[in-house]
């Protein structure tokens, strides 16, 4: 006898958590193609080089590596003669080695979602896994705005549609962090140094982000450090802001309160970044997003918001975060990444993206008993079928078959109870399973078939004509 | 620049693959759940030893093994220092694994579909793949032969419903194999040696199959190699029942022709078994398959095949096997598995089940051109969207994002083009991804909004009012 248990950190999902999974994976295809984007699927396995330097020294640690094969297994020459090959990490770099490699049979604007496990070896924790789902969408080959608002745009809807009331997209500007760097005067090797820092503002705070800038040798000069500051407490000024709303923590923003958080912001940013070019320029592409996405699902959920870094080092643009009161990690996240692509091909090609968790937001619809709803209004079944046959008697067995090929012509679902067997038993099996109506299969003196129908809920019992079968269970 | 390929003997799938993959995997779902089987998923790693012996040794070998991290990577140690990780080599393994686990959890008779990714390190070759997707269904705690009619009909039915007319469902019985053997006289030490020979003869022949197992030393005496001669002349039989209905061969058999070829198979075997008690009673149990699938979709799909062998070891009862005239291979299998979920619990559990193979499927009909025919009757959609909507003036990129917001709420997929540009750009781009029509937002002198629209079929073009535009694209 030996473990039963699914390997460490990874899951097997049982029908009932299979169909509300595809339920929120359906409402997420569906509006993903709504909004243009096609479908996309890469393999599990790429080559380990595909992977290696492009999610940064952390990234590398967790990528699973697959052993050689045969005689190509080498364990004198280190890792490098025991692997070749590895599970994909993330959905981003496999696409950016597709469109390279597909760049003459795929459209000058690429849109494409793509939906499938990747894998970490993280240390797994609550929440944490091993496999996970993402489900990425991005935009290749356009360097306009109507991308970035696109994308909110369509990762909002699909929370609304899911049930979502108080999300928001939190939006940045890797220029805006950079110049704010810049008018700093942190020198430019420091940068990443920096970033990591800053990103860790929401468990460390204020102090500890410039402690932290202090031990990495980031505030050379005394000028730096104070002028850290005074962007330090450009943020606190935000978090005053949020005071004027104190609902608006637990119910979410109105669109009219975003809007006065995002106009202090704006020029409280616009002050801080002076002469600076870069971060003036990107400040005016984020006003262009919030501009756009009026209109949209999106309106009144973004939000600017300095602080945020994201960790992934590939981006270069507008970044997105999305986030809920009762989630201390994200819903999803993503940006623009211009520069990626250019690593697998000769050409460099403009692309942003939006990455959903999808584990993340099954957690909180759990938790929030959302999918109670949904089982309520209708739109979730889970009923493991529509109707269960069971006959007493051997004989009947065929007929049974040729019942459930009947009620199958008419798309219902039909379970056959597999043993001929007394009455008791399939009934408590009916039960177990939940599911709503039972045909028993008798036989009268005459050798006569007749069929007794079962409300499961109601317990009601009548005898029912072979005809009207199908109409007293979809009614 | 580097290597942009997939790695080796794995696919990228660009949206026309995904779309006729994801109609392949709708309608399979769909008559899985018709027929009460439920969803269930497991990781696609598992611990190597859940996966480790079970295969038999060439399955051994071509399982994917995850190197083992950190500290725990041991490479004094061999293999076994190397990796206690395998990527998931089919999804009845793991099914049996999960069968054991939550024994408390599932019903009695569960009755589950899994369809998922499974990886092997085979020499990549024309249709073999290193991952590759699998459609199981299985019924498990049931020894009844409605399981295997059950089975029968489902893939039946899936089959038809993607528009095959001409498979044919082989039928067979280990417990046949295994009284055939025993009347031979073969010691059942050689059993496996003898089954593996009998596998091969649809490539090596009768004679292929006495010289191998000549060289296997399974013919012992001389009085075996006399009644293997006599089977082997019994599949000749068979064969030359076949030509008495030389079309079938192209057209399918009918039902009628497959009954005949059925009761002449049924009577040499009755007289070929004689005495031997757990070969007749396969005998009627395959008998009864025959019987239980009258009046479901596998009617007239069942023929017995007494060399059908199937290579898996763990299969124990009937085993299935799917052909059609212009595949060599098989576009599935399956059978009864009594004895696996016992080597992962304290219980035996009886199990059956199919198996379709996804990527032999979409071979098949894309070499017959099945999509095609899908794609004129409106069932396949291979449009990337509905619509296009493009402006030629920066001011009205506000515009058209709203107007998409409009038709999407409709439920229509709307593609934005992402630049204000000339028209030619848009409309190019328009005809590459095969946009059924196109909406042109301009502003007149007036400074008024107008749509002009366009029908890429017919080139006809239109000034249209924003409030019937969806009725236009819809119809």
């Amino acid at each position: 006898m030996s473990n039963t248990q699914p390997a460490r950190g990874m899951r097997d999902f049982l029908p009932a958590d299979i169909r509300k999974r595809e339920y929120v994976i359906g409402v997420i295809k569906e509006v993903y193609q709504k909004y243009g984007f096609e479908p996309l699927e890469t393999p599990s396995v790429e080559n380990l080089e595909t992977l290696m330097g492009k999610y940064g020294e952390e990234g590398n640690q967790l990528i699973f590596k697959i052993l050689k094969r045969g005689e190509k297994l080498d364990v004198s020459a280190g890792e490098k003669g025991l692997s070749d090959l590895a599970l994909r990490y993330d959905l981003t770099v496999p696409l950016a080695r597709v469109v390279a490699n597909y760049k003459d049979k795929l459209p000058k604007f690429f849109k494409r979602y793509q939906i499938q496990p990747v894998w970490r070896a993280d240390r797994p924790a609550r929440g944490r896994f091993r496999e996970f789902y993402q489900c990425d969408v991005d935009a290749i080959g356009s360097k306009s705005m109507i991308v970035e608002a696109e994308l909110c745009a369509a990762v909002s809807e699909i929370l609304q549609r899911l049930g979502f009331e108080d999300f928001i997209i939190n939006l940045n500007h890797r220029e805006i962090l950079r110049g704010m760097l810049e008018v700093c005067g942190v020198q430019e090797e420091k940068y990443s140094d920096a970033l990591i820092a800053l990103d860790k503002r929401d468990k460390i705070g204020n102090e500890g982000v410039l402690q932290e800038l202090e031990n990495r040798n980031v505030l050379t000069k005394e000028k730096t450090k104070e002028l850290f500051i005074q962007f330090a407490n450009l943020t606190e000024i935000v978090i005053d802001k949020y005071l004027d709303f104190p609902e608006a923590q637990l119910r979410g923003f109105s669109a009219e309160e975003l809007e006065v958080l995002n106009t202090a912001i704006f020029t409280h940013l616009t002050e801080f970044m002076g002469e600076n070019k870069s971060g003036q320029e990107a400040l005016l592409s984020l006003k262009q997003i919030l501009s756009l996405v009026k209109n949209t699902p999106a309106e009144g959920r973004v939000e600017i918001n300095p602080n945020l870094a994201r960790g992934l080092s590939y981006y270069t643009g507008a970044i997105f975060e999305i986030n809920v009161p009762d989630l201390a990690g994200s819903l999803g996240g993503g940006g623009r990444y211009d520069g990626l692509i250019g690593m697998f091909g000769k050409e460099q090609i403009p692309a942003c993206g939006f990455s959903l968790g999808l584990e993340r937001i099954l957690v909180v619809m759990e938790e929030r008993g959302m999918f109670d709803e949904l089982v309520k209004a209708g739109k979730l079944s889970i009923d493991s079928a529509d109707v269960m046959i069971a006959c007493f008697d051997e004989n009947l067995v065929g007929e049974s078959l040729k019942l459930a090929a009947e009620l199958r012509e008419k798309n219902l679902r039909v379970l056959v109870y597999p043993e001929a067997s007394q009455k008791a038993k399939p009934m408590k099996y009916a039960e177990q399973i939940k599911v709503p109506f039972v045909c028993l299969l008798k036989q009268n003196e005459n050798s006569e078939v007749q069929i007794s129908f079962k409300n499961m809920q109601t317990g009601e019992q009548e005898s029912v004509e072979r005809e009207s079968l199908a109409e007293k269970i979809l009614f």
